[in-house]
């Protein structure tokens, strides 16, 4: 924020005059399909609680603190740099800087649709005109490659970030071009496309981009300004890749970067878990725009296999700290897992675009696990420093980080204000500022009620009038979700709940008063529900033993705690004096009890031998001498580490 | 060998006339302290077995092999472009390709010291000729940096590994002069150091190495040349070390080259294990000749820690492929270990130096541990391939690698001829050329056989006569060690045979016939011994069950199957039909048999759930049903994946 007083700002005309909400059904994912869609951002408000609170602290402090971060480190300053024709000399950031910047572009874009603050539409103004400034007169634009003293356009496709930067800079545009109409940057990013499409066309360039995004961001411009040209590109870039296109990059395998095997033909996701999920949700949106149920149906089954074999308890996807990637399959190690938060943001993209195109509520109940167990454990609660891995176990309790210190590690075991690699701070940022695009769908006269979440749902249905909800619920620390019809078109509708997996006693209470059992997946209402109907959805949120699956080495003979959709853990901060979390045995046959948000275990804490001139592979069973009875207070997963570094663990030994 | 034809040779002149091997006591280590010292490479002989086996093939195969691989690839026609003036073009390998040439160099020089066979003795030289020619009139020697077309000497010394390279031409240098005097190669030796030692002395730049090495070289060339200004050399780099005088490498910690801690302060070795064990090897080196106990003592605290907390069963360290590098206390994945090679010869380079610091046989333990399941892991039966890292778990078949492919990455699962990244292979070669030298010490008319291999000994005594004595046994297939001596002084001797820490029942029948049990540690036969006296070492060699320390995560509720002093495994190929390494729980109440050279457990063979829909965690314990009983085979680890590619484990559940 060095030299904002002296920008001469020019604001960009708003279109449509005083709605400052060109659409009330903008999202970030609108597939032309017909019949069940995501609800838009102007269609759901949150109302406080879990995720209203989250999206709250996102526009009061996450985008403003991104801003500062990348003003004050001259990532923002890099775009000056080539409008003022003063490349050459030291650049900062990484080769992908820019789309930190896009990114917290679409934060503001998305922001600035549910709240419409003018200090904050100022700031996206400027920040718009200063990435325009950069831009080519071709429509390149990259502050980092093919202006005086840099490398060449495209020189380094497997490292450069230049087709993931411009994809990035597509995303922003399509949350401004929904929210509020063509733009500046629409303008910027469309153009830029544009350049992408003659550059890289099926009679161009047989290039890829080494980290995958180009093909979402061209996908959904393409629908946005109804460019069909953009999804075309989209998919020649998804068809291109798995056929050994990119230089391998010294000791790392093709699979890093999905280049080892065509989309349409892998089983699994593989290698770097970032590039692996977002190449995944832009072959969906290909497969979808194209009818291409082959491709539609690859993707359904690298989905299923790695939730299966390679998937944490939280949702949490990237078994690998060396390639920030999946690993083989049951590869999930508690203390190693990666887990980034941009894979489960990441991760959530694909299964909405699953959701969309099959209706399957696997999809919704992954997301929910994802978002409260991945990406919801990234921001501190003051929105101002973040999680880049999300680990189930922290052997060393990190150290603090100074406020104005860049982290230049993904495993400090406390939360940073900000990386050398930034990615998560300002995807955090742009997926609170949407969250509420995901909380429903709806298809024809029926709402879907995917994410549990405190808001007022508005939708004007296809077959006319509006259907109206309140949702109040404390969920997840409650399981009780109380749906309000506001206003009802006064034909049949239907309203469905989703039931999640592991709710099983979950009842629902339709406006009759008549509780009844309803089983995972999903509790429904049909009927001519009117102003007044009240639904009850109670979910049995008591905390549970979960068990994994024997094949996953790393935590055999461990139980984890879970209590409704989130999953606990044991910090040190709450273990008696002189005991470690390392030396506790949780009794499996005693149920957790609740405990606030979290739970009680009753546990034996042992003592472990001390003998250090020797191996630790003792020639018999090493029992260790059970010392003590205690009861363990386990607390929500996504909170660890709010009250000072400590050592933690998701899953617990029983022996 | 492309252009070998074309090189002239100039055979350097032989030292001492007739006899080739200049000191029967020359050997690797060769601290200036008294009473205790290993055995030269003269005074023993393996005679076939398991290490004279394995020196064979190096001899016959793996030092031809390196040396075709490095002309093949033009890691030696680097030291060609130097000496031509041809620099600037590409040059293969990374930085580090030197170091490579300079281990082969010392390979050759201890197998000559072995066999003096004069078509190795032509190459020998040719090699050190080129070598020689690309040396600086200053004494610079590096084909990477320094010349036309190339950075600057010492731009880049977290990364250059410049100095690494010549603390590799010394150690070459020292096998040379001490087995065969003053040669071309030790004078290109002696000019390199010199330089280090003015341009990094007390007044110079205050720089170090991001790679240690250069320690343990200048330390030993030092000694063997009698220029104690090495030794302080070394010292002074060691002292450098650890504060933050290495600017930090992106994404790694200083840790990482062990920059974080200075050498004396230091409670465990972290960060890269290879760099961390050169480091402590030379600080060994270091403490010894300046009568430094703090600096000892800090190695001892250092290898305890590390011992008894990061290291695996197998002897191997490094638990994380990120850095090649040591985890958290306790973190030993079984799948991820990295184990690497070098960092196994490095490991029993510490432990070598600890032993005759200190006489304690916990340091001849685990280098025992470590020859045998790491390093001789290493090698193909054919000494051709090799593994870089050695997991104790392979989840998915490698692939075989083609004869002529350099292997880009370290975890294929397959041994491989070449690696780009190649420094096992040639470290392999210097260690089994001079493999004998660790065999046994002696320490006035005390004789300590330390690893038990075929072999004959014949050492001339301090005070005056000779031992002499063959060793006769199929150890470790066999837990017979026989010594037969063949010569004695005729006055009191010590003949003490190493009983490992395992062994408990061991017995040593002496002399005069008569058996007795030995505990763990030494067993000891002293008089005055006469040749034809026989002292027999029975050492219980049946497979047995070894059991993890409980806190270490990865394999909590498994055990291992050890046989002697060999770790076993259990192979894919060796399970019946539609039974995978995954799928067996062995019974630790049946005591593991006798099978050839590895063991026969029982188990039973269990079927997992299928669901490719859902998350594997349960929420009842998912006790897989039992299918079959079953023996299963189990075949010694250093063996695995010679029968083609293969899934395997070292440890076994038991639930």
């Amino acid at each position: 924020m060095t030299d904002r007083s002296t920008t001469t700002a020019t604001a960009v005309a708003r279109p449509g005059g005083t709605a400052l909400l060109a659409d009330p059904a903008a999202r970030p994912v609108q597939p032309p399909t017909r019949g069940r869609r995501g609800l838009g951002v102007g269609e759901v408000r949150l109302d406080g609680g879990f995720w209203g609170d989250l999206q709250e602290t996102n526009a009061r402090a996450t985008i403003d603190h991104c801003e500062q971060w990348m003003e004050r480190l001259g990532w923002i300053a890099s775009f000056d740099a080539v409008a003022h024709g003063t490349t050459g000399g030291h650049r900062p950031g990484w080769q992908f800087s820019d789309s930190e910047v896009y990114k917290l572009l679409e934060a503001m874009a998305w922001e600035l649709a549910r709240s419409d603050e003018a200090a904050l539409a100022a700031r996206y103004d400027r920040l718009v005109e200063r990435v325009a400034a950069a831009q080519d007169d071709d429509g390149y634009l990259n502050t980092c490659f093919g202006h005086a003293g840099q490398p060449g356009r495209w020189t380094d496709l497997e490292r450069g970030h230049e087709l993931y930067c411009v994809g990035h800079l597509l995303q922003a545009a399509v949350a401004r071009v929904r929210t509020a109409g063509e733009d500046l940057l629409v303008q910027v990013a469309r153009r830029a496309a544009d350049l992408v499409c003659r550059e890289f066309g099926p009679d161009g360039r047989a290039g890829i981009c080494g980290h995958p995004e180009i093909e979402v961001g061209l996908a959904e411009l393409g629908r946005a300004l109804g460019e069909p040209r953009y999804t075309e590109q989209a998919r020649v870039f998804v068809e291109r890749r798995g056929h050994g296109t990119l230089a391998p990059i010294p000791l790392l395998s093709p699979a890093y970067f999905q280049d080892d095997v065509p989309v349409r033909e892998a089983d699994v996701w593989r290698g770097h878990a970032v590039r692996a999920l977002y190449l995944a949700a832009g072959a969906v949106d290909v497969a979808v725009d194209t009818g291409d149920d082959e491709l539609l149906g690859a993707v359904v089954r690298q989905w299923e296999r790695t939730v299966e074999r390679r998937t944490y308890l939280t949702g949490g996807m990237g078994s690998r700290h060396q390639d920030e990637g999946f690993g083989d399959d049951w590869e999930l190690p508690a203390d190693r897992a990666y887990c980034e938060t941009c894979a489960g943001i990441a991760s959530a993209m694909v299964s909405w675009r699953l959701y969309l195109a099959t209706g399957d509520v696997r999809y919704a109940d992954l997301m929910e696990r994802t978002y409260l167990n991945v990406v919801a454990t990234s921001p501190r609660a003051d929105g101002r420093a973040f999680f880049y891995a999300n680990p189930l176990q922290q052997r060393v309790a990190g150290q603090d980080v100074a406020a104005d210190a860049e982290n230049p590690r993904a495993e400090g075991g406390v939360r940073a204000p900000w990386f050398d690699v930034s990615c998560c701070p300002t995807n955090v940022a742009r997926t609170l500022a949407s969250w509420q695009a995901y909380v429903a769908s709806v298809d024809g006269d029926e709402l879907s009620l995917l994410q549990h979440a405190a808001c007022d749902v508005d939708v004007a249905l296809d077959a006319g009038g509006r259907l109206a909800v309140r949702v109040t619920t404390e969920y997840p620390a409650d399981g009780v979700v109380r749906v309000e019809v506001l206003d009802a078109p006064g034909r049949e509708v239907a309203l469905r709940l989703r039931v999640p997996s592991w709710a099983h006693g979950a009842t629902l209470t339709g406006p009759d008063g008549v509780a009844r059992l309803v089983a995972p997946g999903w509790a429904e209402v049909r009927g001519a529900l009117g102003a007044g109907d009240v639904v009850v959805l109670d979910l049995p949120v008591a905390p549970r033993l979960t068990w994994p699956d024997p094949r996953i080495d790393a935590v055999r003979g461990c139980v984890a705690v879970e209590r409704g959709p989130v999953v606990l853990c044991l910090e040190s901060v709450d273990l008696p004096a002189g005991v470690t979390v390392d030396d506790v045995r949780v009794d499996p046959g005693v149920a957790p009890r609740p405990h606030e948000d979290g739970a009680v275990v009753r546990a034996t804490v042992v003592a472990h031998r001390t003998d250090r001139s020797s191996l630790p592979y003792p020639s018999a069973p090493p029992t260790p001498a059970p010392r003590d009875e205690v009861d363990l207070v386990l607390v929500p997963y996504h909170r660890w580490a709010e009250r000072g570094p400590s050592t933690m663990r998701v899953f617990l030994p029983t022996l």
